[in-house]
């Protein structure tokens, strides 16, 4: 008899489990279920179709009608689940109706986190999450000059170069001492907050939000005892895992407020597995590949990563998901800065004492015209010599760098090992005789 | 007392070499001999310079006497080295002049194979190799029309487009029937083939060169039967260690014609370790990190990588360098190619079954503008799974990609164990939320 898999949420890891899942088993029933209007696009891309770069409809991939006639994968949007039971496998949505499943996908994701601040309802303040927050923005944009960001991630500064080209006033408020601080290095963020200000975003740091003012509609924020005026405000302070869903079915949440999945993508209750029920990408969290314990890695890739497993598994296939570093890329105007695992504030939380190394160089050999300075930072533990970390900054082939060296942290390569071991690719135009990570890690083991 | 290091050729290897022993001790006297007019430079260049990218004088890094000052090493350039005597470590040259050393590293380098046809003397035939080489070439181009290149290699490649983009009629001759055909695919070779017919390259398959026409001067090749005329000929044929060296000293030489050598880089003599022996750079053949034996590595990156390792033990130090899987990356107008590890060709040399999986897609995300295609093979062996090898075309972005798969190679990893546990970074600009060489390897797991 055919599968019946139900799939909650239609983002990056929702929309893969369901489609993986049919791929996997032609004859399983598949149907999502979400609360959205839109399905499967691309979160990361609301910064760039801000600047008018690409449009809504194109970031939109695919819509319900897609998947029923290419996939024969039911798509219920606008649809709330209010009810789930594990014991008669079954789902029930807000118009009563009744869904039975054999298996269960979770991929409820996250929703953008709006610290409690007074005047955080009010007309003009917006997260930039959704394709509706994007067109939101875009709307009030048209009546708006002075923008103020809350949140100096990789999504708040993009927004912010965005906005600023296309002639807004920005300014971003962050609470930290640095741009990019949870998984960048402050000599690695750097460069990238003066590149931002040369092309005239404002950037205040070591100012937590306070307040965003005005009666209906924003005036301005207040940050560390300062007034900024604005007429429309931006949270981009993070997200924070849907956990409705899962504590319906009581299942585990672990430490760091998201829900604990094996490797296979099943959930835990009360540390047993769950036998049919799985989950994948913002509402998970993963085993980090650097220390023995959890990481959050809300990322798109794992998400697509996290929702193969599911899928395949949802109709008994035997798939698992190796331990996570997390690389990420984020490009701002002409720079590339990308990282994977620990940044040195990371490890700190963890406890971990770090080692790290540093070099500059160029994407070409010396000689050959064009050639663009990259930087590539290093960090490893001082206790195992295992490299746990590495940021690159850059103007091109960022991403590459960045996934080798996620290779080393993921499979454990001590920096002496990876200096004995590693090759690179040479010719000419495309990089150096030997490239910066390698003068990198020599770097790193002058300092170990 | 100080140590006394003679260093036998000036290439990369060789003033890699040297560099790196007076840096790692300070105290050491370094001489480099060499019979070259010209050090330092990179033979990977002079496709490019030939077509006005780059002067020959900014290919030439740094010449003896900025050495001498910068870094206290002795250049004797046109001196050729007669004798050498390890009993009583003692270099002589040609002028009668004797050094005596504590260590010697041999970085004599490889010369371009010129096949014994008939002609193959004439004035108008080249070889590619030498700052020289590229010099008397570019001499003899002022009044050549048409160019006849012996050779599909990259070189044979690259120096055929600079040709034609500065107006000359040029025409490839290969004996196989593909280009690049040692280390490329047929599939993955074909596109840079039409890449160049489209621009006006001839290439011509499947034709072995059985002779250069002319009295005194080349008027033509002829291969395969048919007659091409040429003014110019240019053998980029591929290259052969220079042995004399390690023929003097009894060297092991292995059954690749190359001089054997252990992962500290020092010489065997009959099986056993020569004490104050080491060689880098193409002299040598590597032990490959694909199967248990040796391979060819001739590569300017591995002469850097061997020259580091030689330089320091040279002194004293204890390095080594891991197995190699020869990672490539050739820019041949706007297209990439990047190979590692074995071809399809160089597998079914060695006798090993193949299982290969290709992917397309793109170097940005869907929906953002400009993204490049991406094609990408990987390799593997259908006995241990392992990825053996793997090649990338694109037009961006190839080689840190091809990086990330030659540590792949090198640590031994299956195709299983990559797709569990492989991670990409990602952002809509720099590339897909999935990455292609993802989507290769899930193609090779169909077909394991």
């Amino acid at each position: 008899m055919s599968k019946n898999v139900i799939v909650i949420g239609s983002g990056a890891a929702g929309m893969t489990a369901a489609s993986e899942a049919k791929r996997c088993d032609p004859s399983a029933k598949v149907t999502v279920i979400t609360e959205d209007e839109h399905i499967a696009y691309s979160p990361c891309v609301i910064p760039w179709a801000l600047e008018g770069r690409t449009g809504w409809d194109d970031i939109v991939m695919h819509d319900a009608a897609f998947y029923k006639k290419e996939r024969d994968i039911d798509v219920l949007t606008r649809t709330k689940v209010t009810a789930v039971s594990d014991a008669d496998k079954k789902v029930t949505t807000e118009d009563g109706k009744e869904f039975v499943y054999d298996s269960l996908v979770i991929a409820t994701g996250s929703s953008v986190f709006i610290p409690p601040v007074e005047g955080k309802d009010l007309k003009g303040v917006f997260g930039i999450k959704t394709v509706n927050d994007g067109k939101a923005i875009e709307a009030a944009l048209k009546d708006a000059k002075k923008v103020a960001i809350a949140g100096a991630g990789v999504i708040g500064l993009e927004a912010a170069l965005s906005l600023v080209n296309i002639g807004k006033d920005v300014t971003v408020i962050e609470m930290m001492d640095q741009v990019i601080p949870r998984i960048a290095d402050a000599d690695m963020a750097a460069p990238v907050q003066k590149y931002l200000e040369e092309r005239g975003v404002k950037i205040v740091l070591k100012a937590p939000l306070q307040k965003v003012c005005g009666t209906d509609k924003v005036t301005g924020v207040v940050a560390a005892g300062v007034e900024y005026p604005a007429d429309l405000v931006i949270f981009a302070t993070g997200v924070r895992a849907n956990l409705a869903i899962p504590k319906m079915l009581e299942l585990d949440i672990g430490q760091l407020g998201a829900v604990v999945t094996a490797p296979t993508m099943q959930a835990y209750r009360r540390g047993r597995l769950v036998k049919d029920i799985f989950l994948a990408g913002d509402v998970v969290q993963c085993q980090s590949a650097v220390v023995a314990g959890p990481t959050m890695s809300q990322l798109g890739s794992s998400a697509v990563r996290e929702g193969l497993v599911a899928g395949r598994n949802a109709v008994g296939g035997k798939a698992v998901c190796g331990p996570v570093a997390s690389p990420w890329v984020s490009a701002i105007g002409d720079l590339q800065i990308a990282g994977t695992g620990m940044s040195l504030g990371l490890a700190s939380w963890y406890g971990l004492d770090v080692v790290t190394g540093k070099a500059q160089g160029l994407t070409r050999a010396r000689y050959y015209p064009g050639g663009k300075p990259l930087t590539v930072k290093v960090l490893a533990d001082r206790c195992s010599h295992r490299i746990i970390g590495a940021q690159i900054l850059s103007e091109e082939d960022a991403t590459g760098r960045i996934d080798w060296l996620t290779a080393a942290i993921i499979d454990g390569t001590t920096a002496e090992d990876f200096a004995v071991r590693a090759e690179n690719a040479y010719c000419p135009p495309t990089n150096q005789v030997r490239d910066v990570v390698l003068y990198a890690v020599d770097d790193l083991l002058k300092n170990l």
